[in-house]
């Protein structure tokens, strides 16, 4: 996102909230560089796409199955996205596609044996490269960005509200 | 990105790192909250999309101009997404675009006068909705944020050149 000059920011806002915006840009930079990384070591290690990854880890946690317009609204990508992607997921043979037995013109979908066995192996690992990237953080470090994230997620979660309103 | 059920780690992850991922999780659940109710505002008020604000707002830092080549680098989306976005902010008449004085197979675009003008009003609001967005936070946990997020990158710098060497 955006860096301002300070010659914009003096001219153009006279009331200083610079320091929040150094804050944004820098929490923007960890999190982009975080799951750049992860993308990066999906398709090295495991030639694994981020959102198939991400795919395989919503059914992981709902081993009933779900239906396409469920995979859509948990992931946040557009229902055209998800159904290329589980499409491949069929053709490679980690996920199973079928008509639901309560409504036919449902399609549920599910991991299947290997598909699970498969994700399990690149979720493990997922989780040491998380532990590897967060590495230099001692655990009062993470105890305390975890309750200061908290407090900005209720701040952010109250601006989201106050548009809405 | 992924959600471990507990169940999943006890079994395959016998050295528990959950919490750095939950902390990952948390990181991202705040950026993606906080750029998607930006993008939301940017639209409701002004009718820009995101990638166009940024890429307004990379030109507003390099008066003298970009090539398309910078631009893309920059941002880091493909080429031919910043051809159709420059397109769109030459038709509009907030970017013009030469000829390079010194290598005429090169473009360069800037701001003109009409487009900076109209940045800097929608970044100075941006930088306001920045502040109401961080609002619940005092200037301690500002403080406190910025060098635990410092901590971050540099921790997850260090895992990116590992990979890399």
């Amino acid at each position: 996102m955006t860096i301002l000059d300070s010659e914009t920011k003096a001219v153009e806002t006279p009331d200083d909230h610079g320091d929040e915006l150094r804050l944004w840009l820098r929490l923007l930079t960890c999190t982009t560089m975080i799951e750049s990384e992860i993308r990066s070591r999906l398709r090295e290690r495991f030639e694994v796409t981020l959102p198939r990854f991400d795919l395989m880890a919503q059914l992981d946690k709902t081993p009933d199955g779900m239906t396409l317009s469920d995979v859509s609204k948990r992931m946040m990508v557009s229902n055209g996205n998800v159904t290329g992607l589980v499409e491949r997921l069929v053709e490679s043979g980690h996920v199973d596609r079928r008509t639901s037995s309560t409504d036919r013109r449902v399609q549920v979908i599910r991991l299947t044996r290997q598909g699970r066995a498969e994700f399990r192996k690149m979720a493990a690992e997922h989780e040491r490269w998380i532990a590897e990237i967060f590495g230099d953080l001692g655990s009062k470090d993470v105890a305390d960005l975890m309750k200061l994230l908290a407090k900005t997620k209720a701040s952010a979660k109250k601006a989201v509200t106050a548009r809405m309103a």
